[in-house]
């Protein structure tokens, strides 16, 4: 059943816990089924978490016949892992049958998985990962205030976790951004997977968040509904520009008196025996056994809900053409696209679609523009990449367009786990690096991105370009933004010359259009084919002529999208003869694997060389680094010379 | 030329503060000329750091004739783009001559990087992204007193940097273990890229440390000697058991009129007209021409230090045979390998030898036995990974074999980026993962580590292994042990078959030796080959039954060595026929990849299907997760099948 407070109330009736410690029996019963049906779960910090679950769901704006209604109020749960005690409070909250979530808790293809999903109606975020939850929070709290929304968002995070140094990442956003609109719950239960807090890892979190700005309050009656509603409903009211954490005291598997307090029940549940003294203590039947026959039935896939599908719709603006005589920095292409993009989507005096998130690096990634064209649609957000990278993601799910930029030892390889975690959550985040390949030159290898391809390749839902010049880099970035779903842009430091056509004229002009997955032939070429992308291609045109010179007619492939990767492509170039493989990227995990892997896959057998980075890059020119590892014109010449024999 | 301090005197002599004054001209000079020279790097932050260097090389042990040796103090710079800064104090000390820095600095195959590289004498670590160092220091700090060694460890912060995360897990590791002999100088000078701190990310680090636990000392005149010098020796001659920090108020650009407090001098150096004026300040010639021409000369190599070379000598043990009768989690393989190196190697009274960091999952990954065995040695982290990861590093560069080990999602998704810095820095670390693949099961996605090879190949320095069974991960755990280098292990969670010989007894019996780049025949066959590692073995085992009872004679090869990989074994599986690779991965960038890698360099053209993880993983059981990915026994057969035609 459901429960709904009257927040204007300063404190629960008698019925209203009399009805709370009802639902609180039915659904620490489902914690302690579930569980026990699936062999595995966390039942301890369930029943911990569950009394202020119940009061929260009572206080919140929240439908269920509406779980994505434009404004419900958000209840993250950072720790993922007491998915038994969420879904039963949902199951109470109407959001779905508790039949469904017994029969189908933790099994394969089921509705109700081992972390909680999104799949799940009323769940707002995939989660699991300790300590990234609240950086979700707070990127949806930050949405809502640039949107004047009056959304309120609930973080509900367990004390382990505080451990986390992305945590204060987090907490430092909200606090600069004033996000009083936001709500930390910790379950302060003591206890985490090997024992007490205060021996693992010892900290106050009234003095941390404190410390950092937070209002932070303590509540020491953790599974009283009355201190529980009474904290709840002022920080929900909170409006002092000063976000507020409640630091809920409470005990481990409480309710069943022999789990309380024991750290094994973090995520070990009841033998069947133990579970029958459990369901006697809180007065309920045992049914388990019906119940284990009942998940002999197939799974449903009723409930499960599709990813979110609400995304602006957005205008990409008139490309801009970078003159053919002249070297310019992708960078500055990204940046001048991305103002095009604020100019064209966000009207003066109204929220900004176009939003953009750096780290201290705002003038090496080229914000500066759309900074000052939006200033409430920028956020600064410090050294602090692990949090904001998730919190862009969050925000990208806001019906806003959201860019991260960064480096690319930032951007892709120091977040790499932040954005596989957003790859979960079917984010829209565009993610553009700069900086990436020894293109960065002098700054030496921490600061050379050479594995963004390496990486990206193991998500599954992360489209990635890689624009050779800054023509291509306007038009990819302009795409992009008109696209649903996880995109990565990267690209190098340094100023490039424009790819031109034979006859001179910029190559990518105002009528080129991106399609993902086509590859782009720069020049045909009958004896051989270079297969490039990014800062190194002006080295293949260059072996291209030196090759011409010496009588080879050798073409050149512009493979800027590689996820998806034009298969076709590489199979035309696979008829012609040799193929030679050339980017500012380790040289066995970038586009040289990838196509090695869809010749093979084709049963296609050529020549193949993978040009790249073979050792980490030095510090010095770019000019230089190439030529060190025998990525400059001539040496490319000279492979593709080799294969020809 | 060099200073040495007494520490045992309260304040500096006159003449010391007069020397440090001529010395500070010196090293200022050579920090605007070697940053004009290189037309890059980052003079401000080196001359706001300059006097704590300068102090603090009087101050600590440590002898330019031998930059190694074992007594010597640590300084490890946080903020690696100090370089010049850094060179130029160490060129004073004698570590090297003016020449050879300002000839070399930021010139490729130079020993004089832009970020600081241990090839650099007196380095002691590669830094440059920021807010890491202090996990080193801190790794440091932790060996020293595990060993019991006088060693002090300093570490040079920006303030800046102070916003990531990882920082505060580095100082509650520093405070939980009293590393008193940790002291971090923070340059406060209120500047970091964008502009002030205060309006990046606001915060205040006395408090912050403070907090914490830590010793928080202002130093409000950063650039007067005897104020410095009282606080770092105080902080020298700690032994309260609390780490102390000295946040140290400072000047961006100190002593050049035009460039204090400017945010702009982070990173850009000053041309040859604002040169020369500087140079006129500090009262020294112009010889930036000369300078200029000398740049024209190719490199020297004469000063670059080669890799650390100390590691203990470790006996391997017993091997430890497990039944072929029995199914085993190669988890607890591991635990009892890790346990007897504890045994063999760490003798009770003295110092381990062996040492182990996890993050509050100690039983999850079986280190309790090792824990009891060598408590001393034993590091209990928390949920704090990134710091743990980087701390784990610099312990292993202690003449201390250190294993990391933690889930697979943890271990290699989340630290990514910190085991890449340990890369750069050749350091010896064992990452041990468990609870990787779809094998975690009903845990889901987040927890599913599909992607520890796709990952792992990105590094240079890494090898990989995954065993098949706890006979095989014990000896490949007792094999690393034995070896310098960074080793990574995965395993999954379940219990697993020994895998057996035709005779049924067990395949990697007590005289199995492990070789690096070796792949076994479980079985041979004539009509096609499973390549195959780590939990899906047995299925493949399975399907091999399945084929041969239709049949067909397959073999099955155990690729345990996935870096380096066995190419021949790849090739002889070629010259067969059909290939299947079979892995609990994702499908595109895992052995499969690897192997296709390997063909198509070969000029081989085997028919190759490459069964993998092929979307994000469910929640459920291993079998069911298997089976859904076409993983199983079965399915395996029919696509082998499939291929044989």
């Amino acid at each position: 059943m459901s429960l709904k407070f009257n927040p204007a109330a300063s404190e629960l009736t008698a019925e209203e816990i009399a009805t709370l410690k009802e639902m609180r029996i039915r659904c620490a019963r489902r914690i302690l089924l579930s569980t026990s049906l699936a062999a595995s779960g966390h039942p301890g910090g369930s029943l911990s978490s569950l009394d202020m679950l119940l009061v929260a769901y009572g206080l919140i704006n929240h439908d269920p016949a509406d779980p994505r209604m434009a404004e419900r109020d958000r209840m993250v749960e950072s720790i993922g892992h007491i998915s038994p005690g969420v879904y039963s409070v949902l199951a109470e909250n109407g959001y779905f049958t508790e039949e469904d979530f017994l029969i189908g808790f933790r099994r394969t293809g089921s509705g109700f998985p081992g972390h909680v999903e999104s799949i799940v109606p009323g769940v707002e975020w995939d989660t699991g990962n300790l300590g990234q939850g609240l950086s979700t929070a707070v990127g949806m709290a930050h949405a809502f205030k640039i949107q004047g929304r009056k959304n309120r968002v609930f973080c509900l995070m367990g004390d382990g976790e505080q451990q986390k140094g992305q945590i204060v990442e987090a907490i430092r956003h909200a606090v600069k951004y004033k996000l009083d609109n936001l709500t930390v719950l910790i379950d302060r239960n003591k206890l985490q997977i090997c024992g007490s807090t205060e021996d693992i890892m010892p900290q106050c979190m009234q003095k941390l968040y404190g410390g950092l700005g937070f209002n932070a309050v303590v509540v020491k009656e953790g599974h009283d509904y009355q201190a529980l509603y009474q904290a709840m409903r002022e920080a929900y009211r909170n409006i002092s520009g000063v976000p507020t954490v409640l630091v809920v005291k409470t005990v481990m598997g409480k309710g069943i008196s022999f789990m309380e307090n024991k750290a094994k029940y973090h995520g070990s549940p009841l033998p069947a025996d133990m579970l029958a003294d459990a369901l006697t203590e809180l007065g309920v039947d045992n049914d388990f056994a019906q119940w284990q026959e009942r998940r002999k039935e197939p799974v449903s896939t009723a409930t499960i809900m599709l990813p979110r599908a609400d995304y602006p719709e957005i205008q990409p603006g008139e490309p801009i053409v970078y003159a053919a005589d002249k070297k310019t920095d992708c960078r500055s292409g990204y940046g001048n696209a991305l103002l095009g993009l604020a100019e064209a989507n966000n009207t003066p005096g109204e929220p900004p679609v176009i939003t953009g998130v750096s780290c201290d690096l705002e003038g090496s990634v080229k914000m500066g523009g759309f900074h000052k064209h939006s200033p409430e649609g920028y956020l600064e957000l410090g050294i602090q990449e692990h949090h904001a990278a998730a919190a862009a993601g969050a925000m990208s799910c806001e019906n806003m367009v959201t860019f991260f930029s960064t480096f690319g030892s930032f951007a892709v390889s120091e977040v790499y786990n932040q954005n596989r975690l957003n790859d979960f959550n079917h984010t829209n985040l565009k993610v553009v690096a700069t900086h990436v390949g020894l293109d960065v030159g002098e700054d030496g290898p921490t600061h050379q991105c050479i594995d963004y391809l390496g990486l990206m390749k193991n998500y599954f839902r992360f489209s990635v370009f890689i624009p050779c010049d800054p023509n291509q880099t306007d038009r990819i970035i302009r795409y992009i933004a008109t696209q649903p779903g996880n995109h990565f842009v990267g690209m190098g430091r340094s100023k490039t010359p424009t790819i031109t056509k034979e006859d001179g004229s910029a190559f990518y002009d105002a009528d080129y259009v991106v399609i993902p997955g086509r590859a782009d032939w720069l020049r045909r070429g009958a004896d051989a084919t270079i297969i490039t992308y990014g800062a190194v291609t002006p080295a293949c045109m260059e072996a291209r002529q030196i090759l011409k010179d010496a009588g080879k007619s050798v073409g050149v492939l512009n493979m800027a999208s590689l996820i998806p990767l034009d298969e076709q492509a590489v199979a035309d170039a696979a008829a012609l003869g040799p193929i030679v493989t050339v980017e500012d990227h380790h040289a066995d995990t970038g586009l040289g694997a990838s196509v090695a892997l869809t010749l093979m896959d084709k049963g296609l057998s050529p020549k193949l060389r993978r040009l790249g980075v073979k050792q980490y890059g030095g510090s010095g020119s770019p000019a230089d680094l190439y030529k060190q590892q025998g990525l400059d014109g001539a040496s490319i010449a000279a492979t593709v010379q080799e294969l020809l024999g």
